[in-house]
C-alpha cells in the first residue's frame, strides 16, 4: 500500500478535523495513512503517528470538535527545513503529501513538491483550503469561514442588543473581529441586521482606510437615533495614515489587533461618551456553539475530493469550492494549481462587495448554514409611552 | 383593572425576557399593565410604556430573545430618587411594582416599599431574580446562571482544544470570567473537562487571593506535561495583597476586570513563554447560542410565580428557586422576604464546593442544561509514534 502523510496546518477551525476526517474516511482502506503531528514542525521533526486502527480511531472521533486534533501551529518553513522534511519523507517511503491549511500552507506545498523534484524525489501534493478569514484564492470560499461568519454575525447582534438595554450606562462598543487583511470576517457582522436601531451602526475593514470623521459621524447619528452604537472593527484595519496597530510579534509573525482600543480612546475623547472595546476573540474559530451546519458538510466534502484526487494521480493542486451560477446554492469541488493560488495572494473583499454589503450578504447567507431566528424590533416607537403629563 | 408596573434592572441575560414574558402571560387578562423603560431611570423620569395589544406583543415577541427588551442599564437610586419614583406611581394609581433584577433591585425594591409606606401609599411589591454571576442570597440559584454557565463551559474547553493545536505558537491562554465578587462562573469553567490534558489547568476564583507560587507552578506543570496551560481568572479576583484590578468608575459603579492582563504579564516574565490574556465577554451575558434550557425554563416560570403571587395577594418578597433533596433534580419555587435577601448581601461561592470542584460540578451540571458532547482526549500516546530512527 502506497503512504500517505496528513497534517495541518495554522491557526484551527471549528471544522478542519471534519475536514481530516472525510479525507481520512476516504483513503484508510487503499492507502497507508501516516498523521504529521504540529504541522511542518512534525514534518520537519519527524513528529509522525502511524495511522493504525487506535489512532485512526481517535483521529476520526474528532470529526465534530473544534480545533486541529493533530497540532497545527506555525513553524519557519526555510529552504533547509524542507529539505529535511522531504529527507524524512523520502526515508520512510511517503510519496503522497496531503496538509490542511490557508494561503501559507499553500505556498508551502508548492515549495515542497518543487524541491522533492530538484532531489529527485517523485511526490504527490494535494492542498485542503482552511481558513476562518476566508482570504485564499482560486475558490469560491473556504472551509472554515461560514462558521466563523455565523459566530460572528449572531455574537454582533446579540451584544448589540445588550448595548440597546444598557444604553444609560455605556453608549458605544467597539468588536474587534478576526481576518487579518481581509474584511469578510468583520463585515459578516451585519448580516442579521434587520432594523437600522440594530447594530453593527458602523463597519470598518482592513480594504479601506479608517475615516476618523466617518466614524465619529456615524457614531454620534446612531447615539442620537437610537441612544447607542455598535462599531465593528476588523483586526487588520489601518487608520488614514496607513499605519497597521499590531500588538506583538510571536516568533516573527506580527500579531495584529488592538485597533478597537484606539477607536476607544478615540471615540470617548471626541464625543464624551462611554465606550467599551471587546475582541470577540478565539471563540470565532472554536466555538462549538456556532458551526455552520453547510461549512461542515463542505469541509467534509474538500476531504473526500482530496483523497479521490489522489487515487486520480492528480498533484500540485487545491481542491477549490466553485458556485454554480444557479439561484438556488450548489456547487462543485475543483482542481486549481497550487502555484495559481499562490499568485493569487491574499483575497481581499471585492469593492463591488464593499460598496454593496446587501450583495455581499446574499452570497454569505447560504455559508452560514441553518436559518437564525429574526428578532423584533430592539426598540418599541416613543409615541407608545404613557402621557407623562397626567 | 388594577394597575401594575414591570421593569428589568441591572446587566441583561440571555433569558431575562422569559421572565418578563412569563409574567405577562401570567397577568394580561386580569390587569392593566405598564412596562417601564430603562430600569430604576425609567420609573423616576416616568418613562412607561402601556400595556396595550401592541406593546404587550412586542414585549411577548421577545421570549427568546437575549437583551432586556424594555431597556435596563444602571441608574443611581437615592432616597430622592426613590420619593420621585413613589409620587410617580401614586400619580398613574399604579399599586402594583415588580422588577426583575440582581441583588441591588431586591434592595431598591425593599426601599421602595418602605418609601410608599412612609408616604401612605399602599404599594404592592415582588421582585422576580435575575444575575449571571449567581450572587444572591436566598436562592438554591438565580434564572441566567445556567446559561451563562454554560457559555462560559464550553468556551473554556473549546478554546483550549484550540491552544492544544498551537502549542508550538503559544503556550498559555488566560481567560477572564465575569462573576464580579463570586465565582460561580469562573468556577464553570471546568465543569466539561474529561481529561487532565484539557484545560483549565488552574482557575483563580474572587473567594480565594491568587497565590503568585500555586499559579507558576500549576502552569509550569502543565506546559511540561501537555504542551501548553489554560487558566481561567475571574474578575473579580484579587492577588495576595488584597487589591483588586478594577478598570474604570462609570457613573460611580467599578468596572471589574483587567486581572487576566496583570497575570499575562506575570507569566510572561516568569516563565518566558507566549501567553495570551482574553476577556469572554459580553458573550458571556447575551450569546444566544449558549442558553440553557432549564435556564429558559426556570426564568419563565419565575415570571409566572410571581404573577400568581400577587394575585394572592403577597409582597415584599422575591421568588426564590429551591432544590429538593431528590436524587433527581427538582425545584419548588417558594417566596423569600425581600429583607431577608438584602441582609444576606452577596452570595458567594461556599468553601465546601471551592474546595471540591467536582462537588460543584455535580450540583451545577442540570443548570446548564441539555447534555454538551464528550471530546475524545486532545493529545495521542507519544508512544505511538512512529519510531523516528528508522
Amino acid at each position: 500500500m502506497k503512504k500517505i502523510a496528513i497534517g495541518q496546518a495554522g491557526g484551527p477551525t471549528t471544522v478542519v478535523n471534519s475536514t481530516l476526517a472525510g479525507f481520512v474516511k476516504e483513503m484508510k482502506s487503499d492507502f497507508s495513512l501516516f498523521f504529521i503531528r504540529n504541522g511542518y514542525e512534525g514534518l520537519v521533526r519527524d513528529e509522525l503517528m502511524e495511522g493504525n486502527e487506535e489512532n485512526m480511531n481517535w483521529v476520526l472521533r474528532h470529526q465534530n470538535v473544534p480545533g486541529a486534533c493533530l497540532g497545527s501551529g506555525r513553524y519557519p518553513f526555510t529552504d533547509e527545513n524542507i529539505e529535511k522534511a522531504v529527507g524524512n519523507l523520502r526515508r520512510h517511503s511517503i510519496e503522497i503529501l496531503v496538509f490542511i491549511g490557508g494561503n501559507g500552507t499553500m505556498e508551502a506545498l508548492y515549495k515542497v513538491e518543487k524541491a522533492a523534484e530538484d532531489m529527485g524525489y517523485g511526490l504527490q501534493v494535494i492542498g485542503l483550503p482552511k481558513t476562518v478569514d476566508n482570504d485564499i484564492g482560486c475558490t469560491d470560499h473556504a472551509p472554515g469561514f461560514g462558521s466563523s461568519a455565523r459566530y460572528v454575525a449572531q455574537a454582533t447582534r446579540d451584544i448589540s442588543r445588550d448595548l440597546h438595554a444598557m444604553q444609560n450606562f455605556e453608549q458605544v462598543r467597539i468588536l474587534e473581529t478576526m481576518g487579518r487583511n481581509a474584511g469578510w470576517l468583520a463585515a459578516a457582522s451585519g448580516l442579521l441586521k434587520t432594523f437600522e436601531e440594530e447594530g453593527p451602526h458602523f463597519i470598518a475593514l482592513p480594504e479601506r482606510p479608517l475615516k476618523q470623521l466617518e466614524l465619529l459621524s456615524s457614531v454620534e447619528e446612531a447615539i442620537r437615533k437610537y441612544g447607542c452604537a455598535t462599531v465593528v472593527v476588523s483586526e487588520g484595519v489601518s487608520w488614514c495614515d496607513g499605519v497597521q496597530v499590531k500588538r506583538e510579534k510571536v516568533k516573527g509573525r506580527p500579531i495584529l489587533g488592538g485597533i478597537s482600543e484606539e477607536v476607544e480612546t478615540f471615540i470617548k475623547k471626541e464625543l464624551n461618551v462611554t465606550v467599551r472595546s471587546e475582541l470577540l476573540g478565539i471563540n470565532q474559530r472554536s466555538s462549538s456553539q456556532s458551526v455552520s451546519s453547510l461549512d461542515r458538510y463542505e469541509s467534509f466534502l474538500t476531504g473526500i475530493t482530496g483523497g479521490k484526487w489522489i487515487k486520480e494521480g492528480r498533484t500540485g493542486m487545491m481542491v477549490s469550492i466553485q458556485r454554480g451560477d444557479d439561484v438556488r446554492y450548489n456547487v462543485d469541488m475543483k482542481p486549481v494549481q497550487l502555484e495559481d493560488v499562490v499568485k493569487a495572494g491574499e483575497r481581499v473583499m471585492p469593492a463591488d462587495f464593499i460598496d454593496d454589503l446587501e450583495r455581499y450578504y446574499k452570497w454569505l447567507r447560504p455559508l452560514v448554514g441553518d436559518e437564525l431566528p429574526t428578532y423584533p424590533p430592539p426598540i418599541q416607537r416613543r409615541d407608545l409611552y404613557v402621557d407623562q403629563q397626567i
